[in-house]
């Protein structure tokens, strides 16, 4: 991984609007609005400020460099300009709202990789949108690592609430197709890097991980399935012998009640759903994706661009609170650790 | 199926010990404890009033015969001595007591069948052990089913707690194998054996199904997998054609949330796991699960034998004493509903 980039340590952190005619720019102001009750730090946002006008009547000071956030915050919301997204109706996204949000996407990194920004915060796109724009990572995650120069695959999603943290070891797979997805190699790289972040960004400095079994009962000794005994057991005993404190393969029905969830600071999970359904029953309006392996900071909300409801001032802006306290405790952290 | 047993409307209901050294004497004593504060009906012991003995000291009534046990009820926990169970350490399975467990099942099941229980409740029993000694069913489910003259595979597993109802459409089935399991007929068969439960079992006029999808994001249109295409859906839509109302497929990872429960009366599920997480996540303690599709009434604690702890006056009654009220609500809407 690319050396930690140094932060001023009175950085502010960059939030990227998202799509200009999602739910981004609403939960973004409305965060604003609660800077103080849930103690956010100071943050700017990137994108075009006419999206935030169109859905939202506060203070806005449009900015030229993250240095003047700061002193701005205080009294409105911070805005960067590095695109125009075109006429602006909330709920219709368009291929120039797309483009922008892509433009404020690209723009948040770079300021986080010269350290002008603590950090990003990624409001939701719309990856349709994106796509037709010319975008060609499957998501915000995978473009954030090739600007950090981390390949795509050593970047690593993490989901995390209040009192559940999960990393799901394959994502966008159809199910049919995990099992052989899986390999020794990739469990263990996916720990290696939790291990990493939870150390980093969390404080933890001996985190505890807990591994779930794909199949049914953990497969019942071979009797439902053998990749407990053939991946995620020589996956896990082997990290268990370099020193980490790992263990598994856990019958994953049992893993995320109120008792177990204390007996782990993050749960490795073999699929998309079994990570994202116990992390959505469990923090559905507060779960916060943070993307570990990279040198910079980044969270986001772990929700979509909710067009349905764009602009009529229902969206909930927990998640969004959640992603922004989220990444200024990542980088208390990494200052106290030393990056 | 075959048709409802007629059920005298004073009966009691049998509860299974399940094995002697795990945690059902002690739960089922507790739940006797709790008779009047959580308003459970009159109920009976099955099994070897041995078992009860060597965990509790509270008053036991051993009976000959269910008719007297709601008498009996009032002042003492009646127990129908079936069976002995030979020497009982609580932790300690035995091939004996996994016979006893058996043969208080097969006892239980032939008094709701006879109409002279109100329907079975049924504590946890060893697998290991009661393959043993030649019990050929995967599960208390399958037996209880083949004595009732259902075939095994009609009938229906439900996990029920306070918020939510799911139904595992192939449940011990390994990972791997789970596409290649799920048919539009099986989709079919388990949706209409759901809807026909929750009408009789919950007097709910008008089911409410949400079946999940398979794949992450429901597949998102073919691009991660093409069940939802090709068995989901259209099984979904015949369904709905004939009148059910049923919703699907959603992406699984969106529909265990608080308001997302609000809007379904039972989730169908397309594999174990992603039945399981969800209830054990939000109900580990108080889980229920009822078999649907069988004439008379069967509920459990969701839960194992808890080897580990037997013995230790430690076992939470929460899941039998719910598994013995939704019985008994089962038992009022099937009365109010003639069958």
């Amino acid at each position: 991984m690319p050396s930690s980039t140094i932060t001023d340590p009175a950085a502010p952190f960059a939030v990227s609007l998202g799509d200009p005619a999602g739910v981004g720019p609403e939960i973004v102001a409305k965060s604003w609005v609660m800077r103080d009750m849930r103690g956010l730090p100071p943050f700017f946002a990137v994108g075009d400020p006419a999206s935030l006008r169109a859905v939202w009547g506060g203070p806005i000071r449009v900015i030229d460099s993250p240095e003047q956030a700061v002193g701005a915050f205080v009294a409105a919301l911070p805005c960067l300009q590095v695109t125009h997204a075109g006429p602006i109706t909330p709920g219709q996204p368009t291929a120039e709202g797309a483009r922008a949000a892509f433009e404020a996407l690209e723009a948040a990194v770079g300021l986080a990789r010269s350290g002008s920004a603590a950090g990003i915060v990624t409001a939701p796109v719309a990856k349709e949108q994106l796509y037709g724009v010319g975008f060609v990572h499957p998501g915000q995650t995978e473009f954030v690592a090739e600007r950090c120069g981390v390949a795509a695959h050593n970047a690593v999603m993490m989901l995390a609430g209040p009192s559940l943290r999960v990393v799901p070891i394959t994502i966008h797979v159809a199910l049919a197709d995990v099992p052989r997805t899986l390999t020794i190699d990739l469990i263990r790289a996916r720990a290696l890097t939790t291990a990493k972040g939870l150390q980093r960004n969390f404080g933890i400095a001996r985190p505890r991980l807990a591994v779930a079994a794909l199949n049914p009962h953990a497969g019942e000794g071979g009797a439902i399935g053998r990749e407990e005994i053939e991946l995620i057991r020589p996956a896990v005993e082997s990290l268990a012998a370099e020193g980490l404190d790992i263990r598994g393969p856990l019958s994953a029905d049992g893993m995320f009640h109120a008792r177990a969830r204390e007996t782990y600071d993050a749960a490795l999970c073999m699929y998309h759903d079994q990570a994202l359904i116990p992390i959505k029953t469990l923090h559905f309006d507060d779960g916060v994706n943070m993307t570990l392996g990279l040198p910079i900071i980044r969270t986001s909300p772990d929700h979509g661009t909710a067009f349905g409801i764009a602009g009529s001032n229902s969206a909930n802006p927990g998640a969004m609170i959640a992603a922004i306290r989220m990444a200024a405790e990542a980088a208390r952290c990494r200052k106290l650790h030393g990056g």
